[in-house]
This record gives C-alpha cells, structure tokens and sequence, in this order.
C-alpha cells in the first residue's frame, strides 16, 4: 500500500476492515468482496470498494479480494515500521485494564510508563509497565521522551492532567474520560469515544420493541 | 427532531456532535455553526450540514445554530423516552470501570445487574450495580429482563459467554474484547472499538516527525 495522504475519515474505517478481515482468517475463508465487507461493517459498498483499491490488493474476479494479502497491507499500512511511544496517567480501573490491555502491541503504540497522583500505585508494575508518582513526570518525559499520553483519570482531573502534559512537552493526547478538552491548537487530541456505538446499539434494540 | 429513520453512520456521528456542544456549552459559547463543527470533528462541512438539518433546528444568518437548541434536540433523539437494561458480563478491570462510569445515566442504557464467574465476586456493589455468580443469569434474565448484554470478559472467554447469553435470550451485545464474535444473524452486535480513534492519533504524531 502506498503510504500517499489518506483522509482521518478513511483512516477510521481501515482497522475496522483489519478486525472484520482478522474475523475471516480465523474462520480460514480465503476470499472476501467489497459487498461482504459492507454488509457486516455498514460502510457503503462503494466506499468500501475505494478503501480496498487503496490497500493495492486486486481482486479475482468472481472470488474477490484474498483476506490474507488484505490483512498484509493492512497491518503495514496501519503499524509502520515504527513505533509511537506513550505515557499513561491515572492508574484507577480503566487505566489498569489499559495496560493491561495486550492488543496495543501490534498497534504502533507502545505505553512505557504510567504515572498516578496516589503515592502509594508507584512502583507497582502492570504487564511490565511500571507506574511511577507524578512528580516523576519531567524525568520520565526526560528518559522516555513519549509523545502521546493517554489520559484515564476521573473527568474532573482531565483538563489539569492535560495542561501539565503539555507543558511537558506531550504532543498527543488520546483522551479516555468524558472531558472535553480545551487544548492549544498544536496538540492533537483523540478521545476514545464509546457512545457513537452505544448509540447505534441502543437505537436498534428499541426498534426491536 | 423527527424520528425519522436514520443511517448507522448519521446515528454514530450523533453523540459527536453532542459532545463537541457540550464542551461549548460549558465555555458559555451562545452559537455554533457548520463549518466550526466540520473543522473540530473532521466531518465535511456539507455533510454536518445536513445533519444540523435533520435535527429540526434552523440556523439564523450569520450567527449559526443556537448551541442550547442543538443540545436539546441532539438529547432527545439519542436519550429516547424508554431506557434500555442491560447486563453486564466480567466485571475485572474494565467491567468495574464500566460499572462504575457515571456517563451512561444519560445514554439511554441502564446496567441493571453484573456477572463474573468469580464465586468471590458476587455481592459486590459498584455504583449501586451488584454482581452476581454467572449461574444466576437464568433468574436475572428472568426477574430483569435486560435485552441488551456487556461482554467484558477476556477475549478468550468472549464466544462462549455471547452464546450463553444468547441462549438466554439477549438480543444485542456490546462487545469490549477484541474478539470477533459470531453470533446469529438476528442478534445485534456493536464492538466499542478503541482502535480506529489510536490509528488516527499514531499516523498524526507520526507525521509530526
């Protein structure tokens, strides 16, 4: 796949594709079509024929696109050859079920350290990760040099979490609470938002009756 | 706003725009318009338009959309009248921090119960949700009724706790392993993918150099 400009839009849908396509793989089906793709991830079929030109892999004709050799480009298109460095802040429940978390390792993210405001979380090691206090911010930042810090403290906390990341240098922030927040217009900001799904679930079970 | 049938992709931008309102909301910002919400959400301007138009509120010439107005009709249309229970199934890291996440009281979904396979689990409280040995799901199913389920369980365990489940009579799930589930064609499935928000961060601070 050429790594030419891709909107954020198509970026979004990419690793859907990869999971759904992951799905097929391990159900050993070889062939996949741009029709199959849309019906199961709702994205208009000719979207989806778009995006699968993009990935390079052509199709056969009457059997579709090969599902590995569209999972090859995929997954180079989508982890790079590098890797991106974070730093995660605020150790509570979702913070501990993030480093946790084993599917990041082939994301092209890797979390080298956590840091919490309770004293008492530092030195604790999660999946090798080990958490530090937060006045150990500016060393880490020194040592590691991240540049995306995940943010999964309480809401409350967000905003002041993310003003001393900045000011530390953080050029990324992939925000998990529900905060919105207020950031200069060089930090790019993801917030990892469940509701588009909920919506989508909760709208379908009501039509149900 | 109509109750007009809407698209999956209208329906996922939806609580976007809620979000991004109520973020201007709270810095007391009186009017918004298209082509701000276009350049903070990535969504085209042409397309955001049309959304605006389907909630019903008109926009005054040079001032835009009343923000509070927009709020308000974005809040009905996502939040309905009826709530919807659910269950919600492993309650390790991510499940308590689901448990315990106060954002779902407006979302139109209400967890009723939890499970885990854990016989030291049951009787725990979180956020006044109590947890119960997965043998009682039958009775819970029974005396509850939720028609949607939450599988937190470890990706392992994903298939067969969804069939179970289905088994006993759930009709959607919301599913946040990483595992593709397979499932009946009448069961509704929405996977709360965290991926596509880290692939749009990874590529940008990639490209910051």
């Amino acid at each position: 796949m050429e790594q030419a400009s891709v909107s954020d839009l198509t970026l979004r849908r990419l690793p859907k594709y990869l999971h759904f396509l992951l799905g097929l793989q391990k159900k050993k089906q070889e062939y996949t079509s741009a029709s199959e793709i849309s019906r199961h991830l709702e994205v208009h079929h000719t979207q989806v024929r778009k995006d699968l030109a993009f990935t390079g892999v052509r199709g056969i004709p009457k059997r579709g696109h090969k599902v590995n050799d569209l999972v090859k480009a995929l997954e180079k298109y989508l982890n790079w050859d590098m890797t991106v460095y974070a730093i995660l802040v605020g150790v509570g429940n979702l913070g501990t079920a993030l480093l946790n978390y084993k599917g990041f390792e082939t994301s092209g993210m890797q979390i080298v350290a956590a840091v919490d405001n309770d004293p008492q979380k530092a030195g604790l090691i999660y999946n090798k990760i080990k958490v530090f206090s937060i006045d150990k911010l500016p060393d880490l930042m020194a040592t590691l040099n991240p540049s995306i810090a995940i943010i999964s403290t309480t809401k409350e906390a967000a905003q002041k979490t993310a003003e001393k990341l900045i000011d530390n240098g953080i050029k990324g922030i992939w925000n998990f609470t529900p905060k919105f927040l207020d950031v200069p217009e060089d930090i790019i900001v993801e917030n990892a938002d469940i509701y588009p799904s909920l919506a989508v679930l909760v709208r379908k079970i009501s039509e149900l009756g």
